[in-house]
């Protein structure tokens, strides 16, 4: 392995609160170290243009409070080609970048785990995603953000459901995870939570909403996106049909739930896995993503970190006390 | 005109964020005239139920803050009818209750025109509703704080749109009137604001994104409700035909514009609109909606409240700075 | 007057919430009129230092939610001597600048009104200041979003004071007038307010207290800064010594007020603001202030601006709100 | 070990976002278990009076949302006293309360080990603290919204110490902890963090000052209450004498900190260790804290919990962390 001195770093998928931080703290981290910093814009897709720019401590002020990354991100296509990385590592060589700090997701991470084994080149992934679908570490970068602009908006969908006594449906983000669903859904004190991986369907939400307390005047079922019950108006549709009387309205979150300042959590988890990726590359680590467990450093080999995580994540446990607190 | 010694007050249509400061003060007036107030739940449905129960200062405590209504609203067929009619004024002469606060919308102030006349019962409305669409006041309570409720989640939603040059078509409330839509969307320094009121068509839109700055790295298109374009779906669809290299995405909004922690604005706002309305009553108006305008208290028959107000509130000049400041 | 071919703008004293709006609004309007603009930066200290640069599109993409200013701000000494001013007329010759936008309050507004007169300078003002102690207008730009804070903020003390049955006395800012204590008094509900404007004593506030209502769990005091009774501070002492056996506590808010992200109603104020400065200036006004008074915009000269405004703005109709609401 | 049939709970000590979102736990986990459960106001305060009343699901409905604690709280000298708490006994007893579930902080807890002791009475504590000053858990309901209350305020302080390039020394809650300052100070992008635990003393501050970047805009230093270079004060007298052409203020955030909605992280936290309380309290865990460590919910006893805790939770890799981020 070569000395690193000049390290880039890009985000890539979808944009997550915290990755601002993260790339604030890549950048302050390399200059700790005396090494140069270069930003790649547009994740895979500005590595095969050569977007590349020259980053100081000015380029990275008063950006750690911003949602969204000034990097800006990318879904390409080209780098999933040979020709694509090809050039990507030319664009590397040429511009005497010898390490690269890669924050993103599970696409990211692939991406990067074949990029770093086909040409030996040292990368280091931080965790940003919103979905917190990896393996490797606790919490990824934007989920906290995320499930607290969940919480927000279904509180105040709350209130409109209480003054109207009302049944509301939220669907929330998650295609292939219930782990929004399931903290955000404990954080509003959703009356039923459909996740993905808890298996429960209709049948059992029917009974749940007979055999519930008769005196509330509310109700909120949040829905993670990819439940297999089908979206908030699947789920909707059957509940009108069983409940008629019910006032049922749906509301898809969407969007809102990506953006907006990070929460001191996020902030934080960024500062410190930003660190700890340039000082992994400087210790020689590459083709793993660094992550927090137990609030432990762990660095992961990319290949393991896009694994189903349902189990671990979400226990028996939890689901037995969603159960609990929904009475 | 009897002497008023107790005043009811019900919340109906929509919940809207001030309510409860509007309730409040309704109450804290009375019991400042030594009043008797008493609280009628789920609006006109309450009235001909009977749910009536009596208010104090304390059943008014630290409801200032809350969102929704404390005496829930509902959407009542009833009242509508003859029948339903009669049976309200018999159980509002059975508790002694010589005199109404409503606190509403259009729909609200339809019945309350009715009965009023219909019994000789005086009645004065509270303008409670955030499409901000009726006459006789500058602004309902409720709306201040939708408009910030839109402009903090289109923010979000910006962030993403910046970091992916993405172009979203952000859905807004406004069944029948641009007014939520058109501040909103100057606050949020929308690229397009498409309302019912201002006719511009998708040839136009088009022409405006064919012309507009080129630098722009996203663009945020607000679509009301009730445009005549169609709503966000249909714009949407419209877009990517006409620009397929475009990465265009969609969100509506939904009810989270509706709840939340009422503004600075709309609790002031509420706060004085209560009062009048107790003073109102007592000097012997009814049959009429207490709003503000240019500052001042004024009362508006019902009847004059419910016409199309877009001529008045949407005004060219208006349009002209939206065109302005989407440049 | 010759005709305007470059406009420079500049933000002055004390920042405010939607000054990033109004200086959006100025560029896009001169823009939109094919002007030059030019950007100053810190106010008059960078008119004097000659601290200039072109502004276009750009320049202000994606700042209308941000608080603070990016032409920063000042307190420039310099600026009140016939030398500094003579500078600052000779860097704007030579820089082809022929009027000016400033954004400020009452000292920004005397510097340009002896400035405009010395050189026969164009200059229309925009009110940018959270105290909104400006005749001429209903509403400074600022005003609206620190009120929000302090309500938000005030909010979160009621948590507080409600757990512990206390009594808090939360200082505002204001230093000589008491228009924020008196909107945001209203808003957070306040048990008393204490203004310059109002002369309630600490016998009156001590009678309030000792003849208000016994059931209630928490009181919050809203001090202005500029209170005759003295700050927080002072009103404490006195109350401690006065009531022994209640739980009191005191919170200076401070430079919260200030800071953050405009509410939507600042921003379509400071973007119409901003716009009309530009085509007011077009028109051959100068010498003035630009305000919105009954929802029209209305041009004030610099020398009516900074009257003392709290008869027009305090009426005693206010005060009585305050009374009845904080039974 | 009698069965457990009756338990009651109180909230004790300075209130922190999460309790009632604790207290709605204890109650649906009790009903779970069909136990009775009894609602105690004030903490040990009405456990001596005897203010205690049933609760049921309604009462704890909408409550997971709100700041404060809907049991009220209190700092009370009697039940240190063996005949306050001979009182207390007496009352659990004669209104069959056979457990407690108290949430507080380490004075909560230390009246709780004795009175455990000295009845044989079964008590588990839930850690409520925003300064998150306890053993046994890696964080205390509370401390994540506080910790984001800061965040947020720092973050409106930041813009206005952008806009005139100031400093401004911020301090934040934390009497033996530097806890809720590192944190937040991470998250805010300080300068510099002072806190007990570093030992930073002046003159290092002043070095860093010195041999920092020149060209930042703002700076902001966070103190912690209990630093031993004194308050936000103290350093800002040294700071002016030592930088006269510095423009330095000086925010002490006060009670802002402990308010308002708790974070999802706080609410779902204080919903797991809630029914950890009570199935603990079945499983007959007595005088111990649940906790949460490492993910795993965790028992330790009461008299372990209030230990000095910084050589664990404030690491030299956190501080170094944060040498490296405020470069």
């Amino acid at each position: 392995m070569s000395t690193i001195k000049n390290i880039g770093v890009l985000t890539s998928g979808g944009d997550a609160p915290g990755m601002n931080a993260a790339i604030r703290a890549v950048v302050r981290a390399s200059l700790y170290h005396n090494l140069k910093v270069t930003g790649i814009l547009r994740g895979y897709e500005g590595l095969i243009q050569g977007d590349f720019f020259p980053m100081d401590g000015k380029s990275v002020a008063n950006i750690i409070q911003r949602g969204g990354t000034i990097l800006k991100t990318y879904r390409c296509d080209a780098f999933r080609t040979k020709e694509g990385r090809a050039q990507a590592y030319k664009n590397l060589k040429e511009s005497e970048i010898d390490a690269l700090v890669v924050i993103g997701g599970d696409g990211t991470f692939r991406g990067a785990d074949i990029f770093s084994q086909e040409f030996d080149f040292p990368i280091v992934g931080l965790p940003g995603t919103i979905d917190n679908d990896l393996m490797g570490t606790d919490f990824a970068i934007g989920y906290d953000t995320a499930i607290n602009n969940v919480v927000n908006a279904v509180d105040k969908i709350r209130d409109t459901a209480e003054s109207h006594d009302r049944l509301f449906i939220v669907e929330v983000m998650g295609r292939d995870s219930g782990l929004i669903a399931l903290r955000s859904g404990i954080g509003v004190g959703a009356e039923a939570i459909l996740i993905p991986e808890a298996k429960v369907g209709l049948p059992q939400l029917f009974h749940r909403i007979e055999t519930g307390r008769k005196d509330k005047a509310s109700k909120i079922i949040i829905v993670a996106e990819g439940d297999e019950g089908g979206g908030a108006y699947v789920v909707g549709e059957a509940l009108k049909e069983k409940f008629p009387k019910y006032d049922i309205r749906i509301s898809v979150l969407g969007h809102i739930q990506r953006g907006g300042k990070p929460t001191c959590m996020d902030r934080v988890l960024a500062s410190r896995l930003g660190v700890a990726a340039v000082e992994g590359l400087l210790e020689g680590k590459t083709d793993v993503m660094v992550g927090q467990i137990n609030k432990e450093i762990v660095f992961t080999p990319f290949s393991q970190t896009t694994k189903h995580i349902d189990a671990e994540k979400i226990t028996p446990a939890w689901l037995r006390l969603v159960e609990i607190l929904s009475m």
